[in-house]
């Protein structure tokens, strides 16, 4: 049987108890690297410590599987799954990525059963922020923009959701540099807060459809979601608000955003107001800029 | 600490170790009774059985919360929560209900500590059709309708889903009866596919927009994701296909549908095709009426 075993969004902790037990009884299990470095603390980014700590955990040897073994040599982490037990573990749920189909999809090419099991991922708990997960349109991604390479695609859809009095959650881009050589490794890079509401911002003042304003359009910031006070962060505000809070403030990756749309229901705003940078100019702009009842 | 837990999508195998730690060190751990009947098969709908064999597994004795309990008389499973530990278990992740939402709002209130534990639910499992999450709109709700009592704002929901190309999440009603006496308790009655997919074309044929269409729409059903071969059923096809395809092939409640939109990728085609009534007619509709480009 081939794994494929959602491992949460904040530490080893998270996995299920039937995940537990697959890795238990597998006699190989792949980490994917991507995962790796959102499971430990920032100074602890480096993957031999990571997995130590793991492997005393799961109570199994790990091999690392970086992006290029999982997208195109998964029959090395295949073979032999039709007579023994191979798992699998990836950060938050396996379909977040589409990498994950695809290599079930080989998987069934090759006659091998497979199980998914899943598991929390930002796409559920992002209604932890207090909006409401029927209140979401599509899911978008933010990449780092460079010089001369700034898609804007996402824009379309923002505005779609927003057109609809949607809520956008919006992924933000992560750089994991490769192994450079057999010892070392580079850091990982990935989009903050404040650098995505700066992209947002850059395209809405090419674009000027006015969907997205600093002033006047409210959005939600979060990070380790399920990770109690120890690890968890979710700060709310307008755009504004959250492009000049301190980037320190908006915890350890992968962080992740929310444009408010206006269909925004009064207790939504109740029970954001707790993560707000600024209670009252979050309700001012909530009854004012988006129509919200409040007391 | 108030703790309220998401168990997940299938069994009691599905809760994570975080929330397993939660229960042990919890002195009351409530388990909401719409979710007790949800995670036992069928013909052991009792709650005595459920309650015994969940004891077991978690090593606590259970108090059973109704709806009326969780709604209403919270501060009751609110009591001392600042001095003890106290847990509420849920289906699912517990942000898929604003109930949930609401007991969190009364906890800060009264100044208890609260953590959320995070899971699976169908918001994010729904990836296990082959179905990209991103390519997801708004989500819907579809009760059962009466002779006279026949809410479709659903449909609007829908169709704005389907004019930007998207896939709609339609979760399905269940009627979980109240405790009648002390000793008595009537069965909860679910939502089929069948019944779905007959109350959908029901309400096209009022409005006429031509957005469902028996034979030339696409849909998957779900239930039970992330349980194994053993609970877990998925079944993709057209309406007409999904409404005379014998109900106990959907498997166990909850079920779970989704409606296919025109945004629709080749890749997510050859995914769902395992799952197909009729993997010819699959592919030809994908093809010739949502434009996909198959081999």
């Amino acid at each position: 049987m081939f794994y494929i075993i959602g491992l949460g969004l904040c530490d080893e902790q998270d996995i299920t108890i039937r995940g537990l037990q697959a890795v238990k009884k597998s006699s190989r299990v792949y980490l994917e690297a991507y995962t790796s470095i959102l499971m430990v603390q920032k100074e602890k980014l480096i993957y031999s410590n990571d997995c130590a700590r793991k492997e005393a955990f799961y109570e199994k040897p790990l091999i690392l599987a970086d992006r290029d073994l999982v997208e195109t040599q998964s029959d090395e982490i295949l073979s032999n799954a039709n007579k023994e037990d191979v798992s699998l573990l990836v950060v938050g749920d396996p379909f977040g990525a589409t990498t994950h189909t695809d290599i079930l999809l080989r998987a069934r090419a090759l006659n091998i059963p497979t199980q998914v099991i899943h598991n929390a991922s930002i796409m559920n708990a992002v209604g932890a922020s207090g909006l409401q997960l029927y209140n979401f349109g599509q899911t978008v991604s933010l990449v780092f923009f460079t010089e001369t390479w700034k898609p804007d695609s996402f824009y379309d859809r923002i505005k779609e959701n927003i057109d609809l009095g949607l809520h956008t959650l919006v992924l933000l881009d992560i750089k994991v540099k490769e192994q450079r050589d057999a010892k070392y490794m580079n850091h990982p890079r990935y989009m903050s807060i404040p650098l995505a509401v700066s992209q947002l911002l850059e395209v809405e003042s090419m674009r000027q459809t006015g969907i997205l304003s600093p002033d006047t359009t409210l959005a939600v910031a979060l990070s380790r979601v399920g990770g109690g006070d120890e690890h968890q962060r979710i700060v709310a505000g307008t755009l504004s608000e959250l492009a000049s809070h301190p980037a320190e403030a908006f915890g350890e990756p992968l962080h992740s955003l929310v444009i408010v749309g206006k269909r925004l229901h009064h207790l939504e705003v109740e029970y954001a107001e707790a993560f707000a940078v600024d209670k009252e100019n979050w309700k001012a702009v909530a009854r004012n800029n988006y129509g919200c009842a409040l007391d």
